[in-house]
């Protein structure tokens, strides 16, 4: 595992946090097509939970769509829980961000639980003045 | 849901994580006065968990100090746990910020769990040289 | 408790990030030797859940292959979330980081559960141009 690169400087490093920080509450709360296009026109979504990979900006909000109408059609709210960003630079236009992500679910009136453990692997480019991510591979800590 | 605005500088965004950082384990460790004054001196504090607002540095030290109290009375530590920051400049001196909020109990000799999981939206304003809380709002996913 | 002192500016704040973030996934992932070196080389883990605390690189990296290797033994995957940084200058070459750590355990084929929940409190050098641990605090909530 490479290091965490202090090429990485504090600028990057701010808008990366601000990034993933705000991804969450985009897909959570139903902004469908903002958090596609936190990817790039083509980027790709790569989940052990979904039978395919998912790719390009409209199929990527179809995704997003379905992820919330699951949910809310299960009468709960979903929550995606980034820890533990680490950002590694490749290449001038290239970081890999590594990430725990946790799922939890509550229920209108009940609980809230842990519903999978898992990391993601992404890789962002540079373009159009901001980082977005090319190509996202998460994987299930129970798989 | 606007974007996280690049005018969030590097220099903000520190400030903010260190005051999201510091001020769960004010509140959850006992210290009520410095929980409290992390808010304006009139700051609002407004979660559907409890039955009024809370507003002004006292009443805001009051409530942390209830809050502290009642988990040592349950024989509990109650944490606060803070992840996804999404900060947004609403201009010069505010700022708007999202994150989610976990309260994680353990007791005694027990087991942690996962209370309930909460959002918090608050809008920030920039006083004496320090970013203040002007008034949270703390939103509950089973509601 | 000290306040965050804004001296601790985004340079700093930013490699301190880059390296509780990136220390989780070097322990989880079985990185024995990169995790021990986070620690400088005579640096010290206190934790209650052990019964003495370890010191010293080689020492370390043991200590964190057992980890690991506990993890695998009894089939299951243990990840270290940590939330909630906050980082304060104690002179020109020492910080203290306050954080909070889970540890969250995942069967294979099964749930995700919150095994445990504890605070660290940490001592930091400068040395070699680098942020390093020179002795870590684990507490346990539930002691």
């Amino acid at each position: 595992m490479t290091r965490t690169d202090d090429s990485v400087d504090e600028a990057v490093l701010a808008r990366i946090h601000q990034l993933y920080g705000r991804q969450s509450h985009l897909i959570d709360g139903g902004a469908a097509r903002e958090w596609a296009e936190t990817f790039t026109p083509d980027g790709e979504f790569c989940s052990p939970s979904y039978p395919a990979p998912v790719a390009g900006t409209d199929a990527l909000e179809d995704f997003a769509e379905r992820f919330y109408a699951a949910a809310q059609d299960a009468g709960e709210v979903h929550r995606h829980v980034v820890t533990n960003l680490a950002v590694y630079r490749l290449d001038r236009d290239t970081l890999r961000v590594q990430a725990y992500l946790q799922i939890v679910a509550t229920a209108r009136g009940g609980e809230s639980r842990l519903v999978r453990f898992t990391t993601i692997d992404d890789r962002l480019v540079h373009i159009d003045g901001e980082w977005r991510i090319a190509r996202r591979v998460v994987s299930r800590d129970d798989r």
